[in-house]
């Protein structure tokens, strides 16, 4: 234990039970690989939550393909899977490929075969609910010829621990109707993650093809080890990428980011409203914020009882 | 036509002849995207190359499996594969793919149905030659309980052009005997390459499992858009991460990169001996240089025409 403190942060409402779990742990001295993986995993395991692992939303001919990484910011050690197909824990896949010095990067079938022969779990990833979503939106979108594409929830989650490890994990069913195999910036080094254990660790969520021109996660990381806080380092990145393909590309779509750094400070930063993200350090109780995006200032504010209560609602809705 | 000059530089020998077409074409004031495209696939296409395309080394079960990626530095736009089998030229998958708002990153069977889907050329890429390595490499190794991994050279070609437009493009067969769905770096942007018209392009080859712990090629980017010369910006990156990859991974596998700014000045850095480059601009004949690496600073020189025929006989000699 050579490190003052401890946190956790993570994209959206949805990881608040594994980062309130987390909190427990790393404040016993559980290391960030630990707990990072276990609160992905609980992310993974939830039903409702569907961008992310069981109950996730599928690709365009109705099968959940699923991307997944962690890396450890003490080792640089990195591992990722995407477009894995009914396997119940892609963050398990991710983490343990991270042990490997080749091949830690696995996508497809060949990542499949991998993990059934490592004897990672599989299970049917389809639930009768995300299947519900899908049929629903066929007949909305595709079947009048618009635009299916708009969800597309990344769970990232960064910590730090008590050792002074600092890592990151991510994991996501992708963009809802995606094409089969479209791969996003979640498993994708220093766009959808990175961590450094001498400075901090980034993770974005949003539209992957957009976060991935310009490799957000490691810029974030990189300005905080230039001095800048989490705040500052989150904040300006996203505003110079979100300008830059603004001039470049004509269009931005959804950014945003949320990162921790050493000292258990932590930043966020979105180019749109209601981005939510869950937190827990030393000096903070485990808590959800709903971010507002104001001339392309982020600010948030702690989710209200009716914030909450809402969303649990909307998630647990009938489909209709 | 508002730029000056014009340039193109290319990973290892293998690229020289796309270079030297290219060369032709850039200063007659064709893009950079189509010189780009153009001699990656001339590179596919050689059947004697065995680490691209068209004869490239297959993965742990005799199967080709191909990555490529292209980026353009004006608009940000980015295309890449990996994982697809039996696709002429996966450079102009990741081409079309970079037009695309989403989906423009695809891998394993998805990506192949929409490159079939598309009418993208089929191809059996996996050679007699080929194969004959793979033989011979199975009962070297494999057989023997040794690691198999030693080929992993991507070609990445970077150019200007004179209109201002600066573009990269990479394609790789990947690492030889590889497991089944193992993706480098090559089609991960800010690892494999990276392209900022205002500034320039990088790309990377090398061991990709550790070229995407430090994102080089968007660092070598960023860093020549903070004034380094091209030959600075190669050379500090690859040191950094060369370091920091002793110092916290312990251990650093193959890292070579060349870069191109807009005013068609080059830099190339590597950690090991015997790595060469593909080059020419307005102010440079094509030529391939061969490098060496000294105390961590890189030095080149002009292949000889005993090292380029000694090469030639190398690729093309019987394997026995």
């Amino acid at each position: 234990m050579n490190n003052p403190t401890w946190g956790i942060i993570a994209t959206w409402r949805m990881a608040f039970e594994g980062v309130a779990t987390a909190s427990q742990e790393l404040r016993r001295e559980v290391s960030a690989e630990a707990a990072v993986v276990q609160a992905v995993k609980m992310v993974e395991d939830y039903p409702y939550y569907k961008s992310v692992g069981f109950g996730g939303l599928p690709n365009e001919n109705g099968v959940v393909e699923l991307d997944a990484a962690f890396m450890h910011g003490t080792t640089m050690e990195i591992g990722a899977v995407a477009s894995v197909q009914d396997m119940a824990n892609p963050i398990l896949l991710a983490q343990r490929l991270s042990k490997e010095r080749f091949n830690s990067f696995m996508v497809g079938e060949g990542a499949g075969a991998w993990a059934v022969a490592n004897g990672f779990a599989e299970k049917i990833m389809l639930t009768d609910r995300a299947r519900q979503h899908y049929e629903k939106k066929c007949r909305e979108t595709i079947h009048r010829g618009l635009s299916p594409y708009s969800g597309h929830d990344t769970v990232g989650i960064a910590a730090v621990d008590l050792n002074g490890d600092i890592c990151v994990g991510t994991s996501t069913s992708g963009l809802f109707m995606k094409r089969p195999g479209r791969v996003g910036d979640s498993p994708i080094s220093g766009s959808g993650f990175y961590a450094d254990s001498e400075i901090g660790a980034a993770t974005a969520t949003g539209l992957g093809e957009d976060l991935m021109k310009g490799c957000v996660s490691y810029e974030i990381v990189r300005r905080m080890g230039e001095g800048m806080s989490p705040q500052q380092a989150a904040q300006s990145t996203v505003c110079d990428l979100a300008d830059r393909l603004l001039k470049r590309y004509g269009r931005t779509g959804d950014l945003s980011v949320v990162c921790i750094n050493k000292d258990g400070e932590f930043g966020v930063a979105t180019n749109i409203d209601n981005f939510s993200f869950s937190v827990a350090t030393a000096r903070h109780e485990p808590a959800v914020y709903v971010c507002s995006c104001d001339h392309g200032e982020t600010t948030y504010q702690l989710a209200s009882e009716q914030w909450l209560d809402a969303y649990q609602a909307r998630i647990t809705a009938p489909i209709v």
